[in-house]
């Protein structure tokens, strides 16, 4: 990378971290405990996020989609479908979403009562590792289609993220996916990061992912109250 | 995306299109066919390369490749298996391959007498688009676990690309992978583009894409004759 470049390219995510920041602040005056979805195209987001919303529903929680695509509303028609206010963020080229983007399209989406506010990027393991949304908890999902050494020939996206969790775990046996070999892999990449293994097809896997999401919310709302009572 | 960043994405694409048509020259002098292999990552592009390599060498072909990855290795060595020589590209973050990585890594790989070169682009369906490699043969490779809607999702990719190789036809049916909707879809994003079916792992389809390699290559040589006469 010529120096030039790399100095705008810095520049561009200083501007983005800035605003990301003011976003995370945002969410933590509602809040609204934000979730950031990334992964390669065709890891199974959608299908994962449309379950998601639904037995958060389900539960008696209020919840939010952003989806960011090159093209298309195919997936914000989809997950609309879980009765969920969803807005499609079209990139139109671009590679990841940026703060700026989840801004613009924040505004035509009311975010109050709103307990969980799911973003999801779009399907890239590159590109949005670089970029923070302002969101609370950075999911990396891998299907095990994929293979067992993305984490290690795509080290930034892991190494950035909270959570991984591993999908489509219901096709396990028919890919002769080796599950010691994936964790490996990821603990090699990120120590100590958690797995969560899921199916959104069949369900498998969901009730911990939900119990997750509810527990790390209580504890955001628990941080939301300190900091005001400084 | 701001004025003064286009302006300089701008500037690098077209010196990486200058280098690229230094590439092609040089190729073409050489009589190196060249194929750019590009996909989402965990698609099966090497597991396809490696079946590739070794069946060209069973039919008395000379072949080479260049494998890029962000980090790792591990798809080199594997390829490398198949007696051909490789060399691994690590971008060290980069989300694509640009010519001149290609150039740079060029001067350790032998080319005398290699009549396919493949480059295995890193796992990245919106990146590489913009990056010509010199490429004779540019492939775009969708998995049937990947979601039937990825060319409308990923139109770039899919309309800068020569071919598309739908992979892991093998699972089909266990992913209700639906033929007819992931047709229609890279036909509506790109009327014409042929389409292949494989498996890298029974090894379904790949005589009629090591048949359609050599022909493009014949084709390839015949054009650099009429090229030679001017």
């Amino acid at each position: 990378m010529k120096p030039r470049i790399l100095e705008i390219r810095q520049g561009v995510l200083e501007k983005n971290d800035a605003l990301a920041r003011q976003l995370r602040q945002r969410f933590l005056d509602a809040r609204v405990f934000v979730v950031n979805i990334v992964s390669s195209p065709g890891s199974g987001k959608t299908t994962f996020l449309e379950r998601t919303l639904r037995e958060l529903i389900a539960r008696g929680h209020r919840v939010a989609a952003l989806v960011g695509d090159l093209e298309t509303d195919n997936d914000s028609q989809r997950l609309r479908a879980s009765g969920a206010p969803v807005r499609q963020i079209r990139t139109a080229g671009n590679c990841h979403l940026e703060a700026h983007m989840v801004e613009t399209y924040l505004q035509d989406l009311d975010l109050s009562g709103v307990e969980f506010l799911f973003i999801e990027n779009v399907g890239n393991l590159v590109c949005p590792s670089s970029y923070d949304l302002g969101e609370s908890l950075r999911v990396v999902m891998l299907s095990v289609t994929e293979g067992e050494d993305k984490p290690r020939k795509y080290p930034p996206i892991f190494n950035s993220s909270d959570l991984a969790v591993i999908t489509k775990i219901d096709l396990a046996e028919a890919v002769e996916f080796d599950r010691a070999a994936a964790l490996a892999s990821i603990e090699a990449v990120r120590p100590g990061l958690p797995v969560l293994e899921v199916s959104g097809k069949t369900g498998q896997g969901m009730e911990a992912w939900i119990d997750l999401l509810i527990e790390r919310r209580r504890q955001f709302l628990g941080e939301a109250e300190r900091l005001m009572q400084r």
